[in-house]
């Protein structure tokens, strides 16, 4: 089987998948390059990994995810910070272990409201601060940090950074090691995402550019309604020709949250997300 | 009872009350001012209807809700802008019947991506387009249309007007008879929300203020997921400080779709959501 050579699998799109699992999918494909997740890393301890994902050939295009650091000062937050450096360090080893072309990209969540907490102004102003703080730490690793913007309906629980232009915003304060990500589930809604993704362009800061689509109704479980590219109302065209003009040139990654799609062979999901990334976001590549 | 004189109790709060019912409890509660939904209107008639408003004494503060225009051109879209045009007539004579102070405003709701169609800017150019045709008919019958941004979880099948900055924009191009909602559930996420409602301020665009709150987890039917104001996790606080900054001084509708809310007492609803009101929202007024 043949597949873009830029597109990537978001191993969170084949959850239940070990991280060998989930690189023979990839593999089966011919997909040529991984986006990592943490947990199935944790899973087998990061030398076993960066070995998997060494003789496996692929590149690397990011570690997802770190941030949750929302948390005012105290051990909860030294412990969040503590972790988004062990995250660091796992990325550059990573990436390291990847092929040539892999990105040392740690995606980053920015966490929700502290419990009990209405400040999102003042949950917003730690995470500037937590990304002040831990910019020279990724800069001397190699590590670009990138933040992601969730979409709104997550600002209460999960992520108050909602918009493209409040991620670049902080990207730029933090300083050169903190870039985006545009993902098109998350963005697609916002009348500014064009103007946003050029800027986040001319400002080199897109970090991962990241593609799924929207699906409704809503499930019950709004984390879950994720869909494949093609199945839903993103327009991928204007969002893919926005990015593409900017000149980023790194893979791209399909990330879906889908019971259906967790459910599936891993090898079939892996073939059928890579055609429709051939069908849907490629031509405007 | 007594209630907070800008408290509104808009309708959809006791969703199935007919409109004899929804007046009754606002006045139990001692509420001077009711938001009006138009299908119990529809139900008894605009004629029965205006004398029950008449009758009740209360101030009416808004109808809700037409809109749906982003179909396009064709019969479904002459019918659509017909049913815009019946609803400016029912919003002034709902008005007239009302008590002194009452507002001639009627709440738009945008309407999704036509069935099929991923073309998000050409809806928004679509509402744009209504929004012009139906303005120099709102003057004449002196009405304020008031353009409502729905949270982005609801731009794809119910509203591509997503924020109050997109609300405002509209509103402006359109001409004076248009303003907008200023909707806490929609609109608390927004980075750029306190901005853009001192600016609407400035432009004289604030044509209704609603509240209610944003519940964690949201329930299976997303529209539901509203909730009393002080039940949530949004900061009245600063928004209610940055309306009042800008002198709006109408009345202040809760509107709530829960339903749990739904389910009780038209008279217990009706005062809880007036104390709520008084404890949560009027210390910043």
């Amino acid at each position: 089987m043949s597949a873009h050579p830029r597109y990537s699998l978001n191993q969170a799109t084949v959850k239940y998948a070990s991280l060998a699992e989930a690189i023979e999918a990839t593999k089966s494909a011919g997909i040529q390059s991984i986006g990592v997740w943490r947990e199935p890393v944790a899973d087998i301890g990061l030398d076993a990994a960066t070995r998997l994902i060494a003789d496996s050939g692929l590149r690397v295009s990011s570690l997802c995810r770190a941030g949750f650091f929302t948390t005012p000062d105290g051990p909860d937050r030294v412990a969040a910070l503590d972790d988004n450096r062990r995250a660091i360090e796992e990325t550059a080893a990573l990436a390291s272990a990847g092929a040539e072309g892999s990105a040392a990209v740690l995606v980053l969540v920015a966490g929700g409201l502290p419990t009990g907490s209405r400040d999102l102004v003042g949950a917003r102003e730690r995470v500037r601060d937590a990304l002040g703080s831990l910019e020279p730490f990724a800069a001397s690793a190699g590590v670009t940090l990138a933040v992601e913007a969730l979409h709104p309906m997550f600002a209460a629980d999960r992520a108050v950074v909602s918009t493209l232009g409040q991620a670049i915003d902080l990207a730029v304060e933090a300083g050169p090691s903190v870039g985006v990500v545009v993902d098109t589930y998350h963005l697609w809604w916002d009348p500014d995402v064009l103007p946003q993704i050029a800027r986040a362009g001319q400002l080199g800061r897109i970090a991962s550019y990241q593609v799924c689509d929207w699906l409704t109704p809503l499930p019950a479980d709004v984390l879950l309604g994720r869909g494949v590219p093609g199945d839903g109302h993103i327009d991928f065209t204007s969002l893919t020709s926005a990015v593409a003009e900017t000149g980023y040139d790194g893979d791209i990654e399909c990330e879906i949250f889908n019971a259906d799609v967790w459910a599936r062979p891993y090898d079939d999901v892996a073939a059928e997300t890579s055609d429709a990334f051939t069908r849907v976001v490629a031509p405007y590549l």
